[in-house]
This record gives structure tokens, sequence and C-alpha cells, in this order.
């Protein structure tokens, strides 16, 4: 039995290094650290899936050759200890991405026999489908900067942090723009095994880290303010 | 006509963050600031390339999940203004990257008709397969701390830097471990395309960047020093 199951969603037109820097996080424990995890790789099917953007482009071609293959679909995903949802061009695709955005409800609340995963984690836009998706009612959390209007407007019912690396709120965890991703899986690595084990693994990447939540300079780059939820 | 071709050179157990720092910048670029650019992704043969460990192991099943599609091999690669190379647990199979190093060196010299690269970049322990394909002789150069004796030594023939997050050397640009990728890659944006563009590639993915190429802390914290080239 794997220490920590974990699943990675993907979608069209995901943000590379959304994706990269929690699972490179996570890779360190597993092959440098020798911490039994697994990875599922979830996508509404089986075809290989990129980060290219939706619409293909004049400069389209240079994101679209990275592909990633799934492991699993929408419908036959194992049981999740940690489930994963990067950000990127593609997120705001409402219609397209309703059965993922039920997939991240289903994992939240538990399908198919298997209980609710104990932690949700989206980096950048990635938010945006957990609030589309109905997680984060109730919570706080926070998104990219340079998108925090609209996407704060896309979720009513969430107090949304404004100077936040990321937010953990009940087991959603939310991080901020792209490289946030890094700074929030390491946080959550040490609170799950420990502020030494999160040390390590920064130190083997050589990350210069964000060690407290609200150590963000962003906010006030972007000129973004708390957003309160609606009462209702 | 692309603004500029890329290649990617993968391998077997490369580092996935190694990949996706460089990548994500360029993306950026590419993807939501118009540049006009034109990846490959080039390994020996056209299967899926993992980031997993070489030796299956108790803890190999997460890395081993992503995979990751070449465009082309190493036979057929088409001229490169920029050839990107990760590190990785695979970098330091000398005798099975023999084909890799071949052709690292034949980008550095032009092959096949196609001129000269105009930049070779190296994150982490991409160094030490730099070094040992000949191209670091005579140069400044830098790499990952955690692994700097062991790198160091195989590169007798080039002054190592212990305080760098990036060296640039002729054409040649090495980052020091992992995340270092990312900064060492907006730099090379910075001279290409000027500090403003770097900036914005900068500010889009909220990345609290190192901005001086001897910004590391990291040289310190692993007590590394400067490595002479040896005469001859």
């Amino acid at each position: 039995m794997a220490e920590l199951t974990v699943g990675l969603l993907l979608y069209p037109a995901f943000e590379v290094l959304d994706m990269a820097g929690p699972i490179e996080v996570l890779n360190v424990l597993s092959v440098y650290m020798g911490k039994s995890l697994q990875l599922y790789v979830i996508a509404a099917t089986m075809e290989p899936v990129s980060p290219g953007p939706i619409e293909p482009g004049p400069s389209s071609s240079f994101a679209g050759q990275q592909l990633y293959m799934p492991t699993h679909t929408l419908d036959n995903a194992p049981a999740l200890d940690l489930l994963i949802v990067p950000g990127g061009p593609g997120s705001n695709n409402k219609e397209a991405l309703q059965p993922s955005l039920d997939f991240i409800r289903n994992v939240y609340c538990g399908y198919q026999g298997h209980p609710p995963a104990k932690y949700l984690f989206s980096v950048c836009s990635g938010s945006l489908m957990f609030a589309w998706a109905g997680v984060l009612d109730g919570q706080r959390a926070t998104t990219n900067k340079s998108f925090w209007t609209f996407i704060t407007s896309n979720g009513p019912k969430t107090h949304w942090v404004a100077k936040a690396r990321w937010v953990a709120s009940g087991n959603i965890w939310t991080t901020s723009g792209v490289t946030a991703g890094i700074d929030g899986m390491l946080a959550l690595v040490s609170s799950i095994w420990g502020e030494d084990t999160a040390e390590k693994v920064s130190a083997t990447i050589e990350h210069n880290r964000a060690t407290q939540s609200d150590d963000d300079p962003w906010a006030e780059k972007y000129d973004c303010q708390d957003v309160p939820a609606v009462a209702g």
C-alpha cells in the first residue's frame, strides 16, 4: 500500500509548470527520499493530453508538442488521498470541463464506494475549477493574481485571500500563480511529514522557498484585495 | 519561420521540473505573449520517455507514470537555435547516454548541414552531460550543489563557479539545481528579448526570481567552492 495515492487531473491546455511544480516535490519524496507514493494521471479520455492552446494559432506549435499520458479516465479513477488540479488557459472552458468539475466534486465528497480524498490541491486557475465544482463554498481560498477579478467573481461563496502564496482551508489547498504550486506543495508536505522533510525536499531542488503562506509579493504588484464571500 | 527553434533532449529518468521550468518560461512567451517558437522533443527513440528511476524500486511507481512523447530522434532532429538538457537521476548513466552525448556535441558544432545551435542550456546535472560531451572544455559553468564534487570532477577542463544560480559562458548556459532552470531561462530570455519581456514572463508565473547570476544561497548551504580548470 502506498503512503499516499495521488491523482493528477489533466485537461487540454493545462499549464505545464502548474503540473510539474507539485509533481516534482512529490517525485523527490518518492525517488530520493524513499516515500511510497502512487501517482494516477486522470483525464476525460485515455488520449494524450497536451498543454497547448485549445485553439491552434500561430504560436500554438510550441506548447502543443508535449503530451502526457493518462492512466485512468474520470469514470474509472481509483480512490485518492490527494487530488492535484493545475490551472492553465484551458481551465476557463466551463462547459467542456463539466465532467471534470463533477469529478472534482465526487472526489471531494466520495464516490463509487471510495472515501472522500484527504486533500484537494489546486495551482493557479485550478481554483476556478474548484469554485465551479462547488468545493470552495464556505471556504477561504486564493488563486493567481493576474486573473484575480475574473476568478474571484466566479466563486461568490468563497472568501478570497489576496496576500497568499497558498491557503489551506479545511482539507482544500489552493495556491497562487504557477510557481506558488511548489511552495504550496512543500507546505502540504510539511503538514503531513514534518518541516524537516519539506526543507530537505526544498534543498534538493534548490528552491528559494516561501515558507509562510502570506509571503506573497504578487498581490500588491497586481493590486489585488481580499474578496469576502457573499452571504447566501 | 519560428523566431526560435527549441530542442528538448529527453532520456530515461530525467527530472520533471528541470524540464518544465524552462519550458514553462518559453510556453508563456509563446502562448501569452505571441512569440513564435517551435519546440522539438528529441530522444534516442520515438518511445515515450519517463522521468521515473532507471531501476524500478519500491517507490518507482510514482514518477514512472508520466510519459513524454518525442517528436524526433537523435538521428533526424532538425536544426536548433536552442538545445535544452534537463538533469535527473538518469544523467549519470554515461555509457547508455553516449548517443545523446554525441548529439549534444553535434548540436554544438553543427551537423548534417545544420549550423551550430545559438544556445546550449542545461539544468542541474544536465551540465554533467555537457561536460562529458566536451562542450564545457575551456568554459565556465555551474551545476547543482548536492552533487558538486562528483559532477565537477567529471569536467576537469572547466572552471566551475559555485556561487551561481546560472552561468553564461560563450553560448553555453548552465544552471544550478532544478528550480534554477527557471531563473536561468528568464535570464536567457532577457538577453534575447530584453529585461522587460523577462519581467513580464516572471510576473505571469508569479515567480520570485533571482535576477543576478550570483544570487545563489545554495553554494554556502552545501559548502561548495569554485573548482578551477586543470591545465591541459
